[in-house]
């Protein structure tokens, strides 16, 4: 018995993604796929190389006809959307993981950040924020996706926050993306010829997945330090690479860090612990997270280093993942992937 | 009932491959991993990503103890070595596919190009060829698996020699490859500082893979047109393009190259004819070859594109796509997977 | 006694680099720049690197006030523009390069692969080609300054064709660019994610470089073979690659090439003929085409490969060469810099 | 009346690009390149783009033939041979700059952070340690050039240090590189393979600028705090990127910080503050160190961001521009060249 999903947003680097991914999900059949633009055109005209998987026209974005068809619906829409368009799914409860920040932060932190109208609290409520390896999933119906930042730097921290080892001095997360993390919109910082060998630092101090890590970080520490939050541009396509910094208590030591995070991640299939620091090649193609640290006695900074693929454990990998979480299936369910490494 | 397979030549990009794609194929066990370095470390200590799947030490090279717990053997070395290390798997009856180039060529043909000793001439001449769309492979025991930049090459040019519409102006073929196909050796060649921003031409009309080429399109026409072979490296990690200028007869049209194509590619799962030039994404990470072309008619110069993934379908893909063939199987196994594409 | 010099078109690639090789010129004075955007604003303040050497406002384009207070205007626009606005300029007798398209072709031509509204005829005939190397550039007053692949390929050419060494057989030209090549406007072509780890053919058969190649080699043989033109994009910023496919009568040599292309270039600092096949790094960051070949005694094909750096040589180098030459001074002043080439 | 310089170690990146540099020097002649590999062959014969600048054979490194036809000789070696060959040349008084990091440190520092047997005592320190904006370079003859990472690093740092603004929290410095800046040696690190698409974190901890900068910092108040330092490969050639975040005093002002570094480099050619956090495109291709900062009044930490082109800035051109302070000339001689930007 094969679940019907449906997915708005297609034409974006997540859409594609979770129609690449889905398409090869055991329990799952992709019955429309939606977007704004291109609508009545194939999807394999615009992107011939998913002809073998997809066969769907582009559609209009129509609740009503969504709900006739399919039993969930993923938004991999850009920010600003889906806070619009959640509304008559969450009050007819049918399931929905939204992929975009609209339904992580409650509303008036949400306009602060991202300048935009939130939805209506009482449908933002109903939303789980759904960091896979830490979220209770299943049986929820409404996902809030995590970040791609976001998502690399809760996996690097909570088990630190949790266990009480850091000072209070702020917690410095120096971020890189990889270009499909900023979105498929032709700007002067996405042509080529500026990101080409080139380093770009952007948005200090104002990302908007700043007060998500601050959010989701207080529940496992109401005092968590502040953080000093970095973003800069790499010239590649995929992967996020959070080099984090954070000041530990004079009594802990390497071997301390070392338990915690292995108990933290004891049994979870997408997060790998690293005896040296990760790099990209690790984990670009595969759902995982890798996790690397050192700490340096003369100085008292533990030095975390969390990287991840972007589109998928930062994006359509952990949408899924939380599919599989939400009905209880095994969360590896179409996530079987090694990164592609070379 | 799983099939039992060995790799030799594990550490090199071929050997890594088939260990990522054989791990996720129905029918296969990988049981042993063979290279001259790194003997008695376990493949993961190397490649950490690889842990969840690959649980194999790498042992020594050695043919006895292949064949007494293994049932197949692929050979990813580098050329010049299962030349030497061939012989008793054939003498025994023992599967073979050979990444390397071997077993392609005769062996005068084979030292002249290569500069190394051929193999023995009764050995090589037990295997077949292995261009998965055209050869006959089921029930061989000992395949030859063709050269990337030949696989993109002659996929592209045997339908216009069977079809005789190629007038007798020599064929240009103008490849491209990713620095994947040239190999992990650490040469000036492969720094990262001479390959970035750069474009370098290399073995003009002397890479080994043109007398395969030949050898092969001899196949379908004795008098196919000589070719002009140039080779160049380009800034990325994974990707032939082969460019290719043939003069075609006067009376022929678009139309029919169009057909010719057709015909021979109906029911081919792994080549894709594109109405549109193709490009590199639209293939890495999977084992499709896409194939393009446009037809000037001031110049009677046919363009045709041909674009693959030079470590899938130019090597261990379409070393497991032989495999499939060999055993009988779907062709498609353990290979249904998608460009990566962004 | 110094120059005085406008740059119309300062934002793009092109005007940018005038500036930057201007500003080191021992004769020239920048005394306005020009564009129809950012007008009012410093162009330190869109690039503070400029700081050092340019402290211009950006000005509306006005013929009037370009003419009362300089002595030369370069036209450093995209194509459709200059031939709109170079009129009061040609007709007052004010000196103008033009370094867009515009002025190159004749106006049924310009406006059948440009597709756009060509000058008056009486302003167009008055423009001289200036490929730097073989035009007669002394003492003229409108030069039109050659396309970069254009450039490339001419250089690479014309002593073969005045020579007198090929068979009628179609010239084949498989050139490639880098992203800089291709303008700065933003479109789904030269956003970064689809330019990295790829390599994608455009206009096939298409290029507005086409007809000028043709319009200029007819000058040394109106019997030139006809020309096919591949053009693609290289995941670089900088840098023509035109690899040139011909094929020579049957009694020509290599010695034979190497004295044509030496005999061409004897006292030409701007070409260098190499041994080797040239590539990137050499050229790029300097005005100098580099060109090799070789002659494939089996196919009866030379391969010559002309690199140079689009934005020095194939755009505001060689418009100063022009300059240079107009005025009678050394072709080498404000040029004199190698490449970067790492 | 022009000086006469030596080049010793021609054929690394450093080498190579004080002759690109000096060969427009004004006041310099390069008399003499030596190296251990290629003795006895032209440099133009390995690269050809030289050819119009340096005519010169490679010879031995002997101290007495240098003395005899030189005024001023560089080393550009790897760490490891200008200690045991700067002895003579210090003994009889012969300028030298040196720009490995033999003598940067006292002995048992660099013995311990290089792990290679320092030179004499005697002779190191009588070198000066040559950050060419804050040393007393006039009239020496022995200079130290700085690491590309300490230039980076200390030019961010000194002025803040000096005024005692910084809180006693360790400053951690997240710094990335560029591949030049690892050197011309064949290694895994350097493959294209591995450093395409990635960023990979690398010696932790245990770089060996980390002394350099403690040693320099300690000189502006000897309770500096304590480095925290990362170093990475970016997948590019050239450039340095110093992400610094330190913490200030609670009453410490972002116009403070701007004060502080306005009067810091007043009159500085080669720094320049920028109101944006600075990228690569801006200062490669220059000598230029190019510095932004924002200070998060919510955590109370600065972030400086710190870029150079690490062959220019920090490595040939400083050393060309400490050759110039030196002779008491323009510091600019031979340095007159803006980032090539795109």
């Amino acid at each position: 018995m094969r679940m019907k999903v449906s997915i708005v947003g297609i034409t974006g680097y997540s859409g594609l993604e979770l129609v690449r991914l889905l398409a090869r999900h055991p329990k799952i059949d992709i019955v429309s796929v939606h977007a704004r633009q291109h609508v009545g055109k194939k999807l394999s005209e615009l992107y011939p190389h998913l002809a073998s998987i997809c066969d769907l026209v582009i559609t209009e974005i129509d609740a009503e006809s969504i709900m006739n068809q399919s039993e969930l619906v993923f938004f991999a829409t850009p920010s600003g959307l889906a806070s619009q368009m959640a509304a008559p799914f969450v009050e007819a409860g049918f399931p929905v993981i939204d992929l975009s920040g609209d339904h992580r932060l409650v509303p008036h932190i949400y306009k602060e950040w991202y300048q935009k109208e939130p939805g209506l609290e009482n449908i933002q409520e109903q939303f789980t924020y759904g960091l896979a390896e830490t979220s209770q999933i299943f049986g929820k119906k409404f996902i809030a996706n995590p970040g791609c930042y976001a998502t690399a730097t809760e996996l690097a921290l909570w088990p630190l926050v949790e266990a009480k080892v850091l000072s209070h001095f702020p917690i410095i997360v120096d971020a890189k993306s990889g270009l499909t993390g900023a979105g498929k919109s032709l700007t002067d910082s996405s042509h080529f010829v500026n990101v080409q060998d080139n380093y770009v630092h952007y948005k200090l101090n104002q990302h908007q997945h700043i007060p998500e890590i601050e959010q989701y970080l207080k529940q496992f520490d109401e005092n968590v330090p502040p953080i000093q939050f970095s973003t800069a541009l790499l010239p590649v396509n995929r992967g996020i690479v959070a080099t984090i910094y954070v000041s530990v208590k004079s009594n802990v030591e390497e071997q301390d860090i070392a338990n915690i995070y292995q108990t933290a991640y004891e049994g979870k299939p997408f997060v790998r612990l690293q005896e040296q620091l990760p790099h990209l090649h690790q984990v670009i193609g595969s759902n995982t997270t890798a996790i690397g640290f050192a700490l340096n006695e003369k100085t008292g900074i533990l030095t975390v280093v969390s990287v991840l693929d972007n589109l998928i454990k930062g994006a359509a990998g952990q949408a899924i993942q939380n599919m599989n979480l939400m009905m209880g299936w095994s969360e590896e369910l179409g996530l079987q992937t090694e990164a592609v490494y070379f």
